[in-house]
């Protein structure tokens, strides 16, 4: 297709398309006869993905083009495609604040611990994690235990299905694609379905 | 205290408590002899609080004005000013894509069901939940129950670890102020929780 119809297709106007394939996010079309250039449905579904990392996950062009990069490589395992994905994807969400202190980072270490939980040594998580721990001690509300025990088995389950549905796929390139998108889109997921559970937790306590 | 010492002990410049103060943020100090203004322990409070919605929650100042508003109303039961923070604290969070379809709402709808959830009938949580479901399926990866359930069970431990911290304060404006404050915070502890379980769970799948 021309790019006119890939731009009507996916909803991206022309020139967004052409700034994506200047940045190096989309392949370069084949150059047919003259001005002409032919778009196929690998475009529609980069496309997709570039979008969805941009407006639901907010991440910059430089960390979609990380992001791509990582997908594309052949030679890359699962793992490390996720690992980037999971930086890329966790950088605008870190709050805004000072450095997590080690009383917190050691919270969270003893949380994984507590869990049972390996193989996730430095993860970007726990940066996020402590900072959180941190802010909820400064805003007057120390969290206990039992709180963070009972976030890390949502977390958990939430991983548990994640990695499912990943497991599921036929092949290795879809199975990297769906780890970062269900990274980008699970965030909103997890954060919509917390609100709607909370409304009825609270009206179950009858809190209304 | 004097604001100088106010901003020392809360890291806020002067000029900043002074513009929380216009903006009806903060209420004002008690004006002392001169130009000397005396600011109290519920000032260090608020301003911790103003904080974190900005910098954790990522909130716009209008939005924590009307937060605000709501916490300081005495005639607000809990459920309102709780509605009035979640209305606030997802604007940020929303896909910035189109209108949720009616199919993706009709299925979020369907999971409250199957949850067995009530009162929470019109939460925003559905349309952003909706939003990510059109998603899903726009990139090629459209979301089975099973993975919804997966979710809903972890949003619903979320938030009854959420209702158990909150009931378990004294008073009502206490409890108020964390379900705010837990909602803001919660959101980045459950992303950054979620992070370090999908890296243990790929670890021991062994896919990396």
């Amino acid at each position: 297709m021309l790019i006119t119809e890939l731009a009507e297709t996916t909803g991206t106007p022309s020139a967004t398309i052409k700034y994506y394939v200047r940045e190096g996010l989309l392949p370069a079309g084949e150059r047919l006869n003259g001005n002409r250039t032919e778009y196929g449905d690998a475009h529609i579904h980069r496309l997709r993905l570039i979008r969805s990392m941009l407006e639901v996950g907010h991440l910059s062009v430089s960390s979609v083009a990380q992001v791509l990069a990582a997908l594309d490589d052949p030679d890359a395992p699962i793992a490390h495609t996720f690992d980037v994905a999971q930086q890329a994807l966790s950088r605008a969400a870190v709050p805004d604040v000072s450095e997590p202190t080690s009383a917190s980072i050691a919270r969270i270490d003893a949380l994984i611990g507590r869990a049972g939980w390996t193989g996730c040594e430095d993860n970007v998580g726990t940066e996020i994690a402590a900072r959180v721990l941190d802010a909820f001690v400064h805003a007057g509300y120390p969290l206990p235990d039992s709180y963070l025990d009972a976030y890390a088995s949502a977390a958990r389950l939430a991983a548990d299905a994640d990695l499912a549905a990943v497991a599921a796929l036929p092949d290795p390139s879809r199975m990297a694609e769906l780890m970062v998108i269900g990274t980008v889109l699970g965030d909103s997921l997890a954060l919509g379905l917390r609100r709607i559970a909370q409304a009825a937790a609270t009206s179950e306590r009858r809190l209304s």
